[in-house]
């Protein structure tokens, strides 16, 4: 059986309506027994070998196979190699698929702002320049488009496209590597809600040197219960009250007036920044710039919320969370890993692959903290998905 | 027991050869029963109560505790604080080691490049202005400087510092985060020596797609054997000799002679750059600038090592190897993480550390591919260590 392709779009009669969209979700119905196909879903039949050729009435007239189809349409529509390749593994996964196309079944264009504009749906997905990032429309396995609530909205993507951060929340990303292997990461909008009940008594003194803080007689609980600092001390140490404070941790308990630095005055200070919380800001914005700024604001956001942050450097990201701290003792697994980006930023897909997959190696939610220049935070959590 | 502070150098009488030196290695000799302590030395006796107080000579001639020796000693002298809890964590672990500061037992000033400024021993470590970054060394378990050779020539760097990526060959780098947690890294110049036999044949013919070339009729073994690229097929499919490459695949191919584009004619190129090859490259450098020449010199060193490089993607990596591939079906684990850098990059400990814990934790080795303008190549491998 052939398809005939006219504006972007291949109409097949015969039987097409039974054996291809009622059976198994191909293209929409065009009248009678014939339906009209999506490229992607042209090459894939053709592929299948449940159509024979493609006759190209937009151009050469000439019928085409599944190679000469398939590279008339890269050539025609952006990136529609990579939106194939996403759909043929998701149709061999056994899901009912259809293009993010308006006037496709279960596609409601406003809710998935999927382009009208023939063949270039989702052309501009992931180029940032347009909120249009859905590409595939995914019902739940077995069952045809429309007949559910979709289970997956995909963006498809390819490796070296750059992904909006404000722009990611819960949509599915197909991400397309050099070598055509395709992974799934899907995105959410996580709350933290701990439950460490420690807080800090006022009054606590320290020394900055260089880029930490020591307290040299921390008080009791402060970091057994509160996890705040890290002990100093050695084998046989004389000093078993001595602990050492990150610049972060340092400023956020200084900015509420729990730390005092030995030698800064805080008694003429505003209660919103004392000297103490200005010298500690100073000195880590001099370490790493604005950063220190954005980072401190999400230490203080997430010790709100009862939960503890320490320090994720060794697995690469800002900040590892605990829930709930009851004792060192027994801390519990810290459930969250947290990078800090502006809330403009924009991901390279391998530096997200990276992060997430590390974060599922020790067992770890990757969570993004987008921070707007109004102090806002937004919380976008991103892990692997097997579809 | 006092020490005394003097010209940065703490003095200590009475028994102190015996007990501190000959018996655990601190400091040096200076005449009869008289040593010389570097600042990390007698801060360390003065935490572990071996040393009363350090009358400080320099200053205000004060008996100083530990801490207010610590804090003087910080102020005094760049990094301090982060070499001496590097200095202490080693001692913990059971190790007599010394400053890397001439005059110390066991210090060749020549080999550690030490600078015998006092006090400010390895100062510029890591910032990368100076190739001096060597801090401590370190002799093996139980033995004393000098005895034997050291096991470890440890550079302490701070989270933030970057590390100029062409001065890390072989040495440890302890790495203190800004809670004070330290890892250690150890780095090596490996080798690639691989034992792929399969040869490509020449005349092999694919399309160029957007960033990827299509070979519709890939000759035997091709993908099988050779692992070159990615079968296209979905289930049922009725092409099963279609294999996708990647651009870096492609371009190895073409230069060698190997791959042709169907629609370029290589009939008057030059041996050594055929038209096939320019396009790709062409091609290749749109997607991503002129790393995409930096990643293909490195494909085409692996590939002339019998070493097959497959894309890195899901790794965070530009490549994974396998050193030896005979067939598809019993494919090995893939021995390396390959990134690609220029020899002038500077890295971030952070990015560093993201490697090398994602590389451990898929039982990889991270190896970095350090590549100069004169199309050199040096191989960098960085590990995880517990000293």
């Amino acid at each position: 059986m052939d398809g005939h392709l006219r504006n972007g779009v291949v109409a097949v009669g015969g039987n097409a309506r039974q054996q291809f969209h009622d059976a198994r979700g191909y293209g929409r119905p065009a009248g009678g027994n014939e339906i009209r196909l999506a490229r992607v879903e042209a090459a894939h039949l053709l592929l299948r070998g449940d159509l024979t050729a493609v006759v190209d009435h937009d151009g050469s007239a000439d019928r085409l196979s599944f190679a000469e189809f398939f590279v008339a349409s890269a050539a025609a529509v952006e990136r529609f190699a990579l939106r194939f390749l996403v759909y043929a593994d998701l149709r061999e996964r056994g899901f009912y698929l259809t293009p993010a196309r308006a006037g496709w079944p279960g596609v409601d264009a406003a809710a998935s702002g999927v382009d009208a504009v023939d063949g270039v749906d989702g052309a501009d997905g992931g180029n940032g320049t347009d909120g249009d990032l859905i590409d595939l429309i995914v019902p739940p396995r077995g069952t045809k488009p429309g007949d559910g609530e979709p289970v997956y909205r995909i963006a498809v993507v390819g490796e070296r496209e750059s992904l909006p951060a404000d722009e990611l929340a819960n949509l599915t990303l197909a991400v397309v590597d050099e070598e055509s292997e395709i992974s799934y990461l899907e995105t959410a909008t996580p709350e933290f809600d701990g439950g460490t009940s420690y807080s800090p008594p006022a009054g606590i003194t320290g020394s900055l040197i260089g880029d930490r803080v020591v307290v040299w007689d921390a008080p009791e609980g402060f970091y057994d219960h509160g996890f705040y600092g890290q002990p100093l001390e050695a084998r046989e140490a004389i000093i078993d009250r001595a602990v050492q404070l990150s610049l972060v941790e340092a400023a956020a308990l200084a900015a509420a007036g729990q730390l005092v630095l030995d030698d800064v005055d805080d008694t003429d200070s505003s209660a919103d920044s004392p000297a103490s919380h200005t010298t500690i800001r100073k000195q880590g914005q001099q370490v790493e710039g604005e950063r220190f700024d954005r980072r401190l604001a999400v230490y203080r956001r997430l010790r709100q919320q009862d939960v503890v942050p320490k320090t994720g450097y060794k697995f690469g990201a800002d900040f590892r969370t605990y829930n709930t701290v009851k004792s060192i003792e027994d801390l519990p697994h810290s459930e969250r890993l947290v990078r800090v980006v502006e809330t403009d930023h924009e991901f390279d897909p391998r530096e997200l692959s990276l992060d997430v997959r590390l974060a599922g190696g020790v067992r770890k939610r990757m969570v993004f903290a987008l921070t707007g220049a109004n102090g806002d935070i937004d919380w976008l959590s991103v892990s692997r998905l097997t579809p």
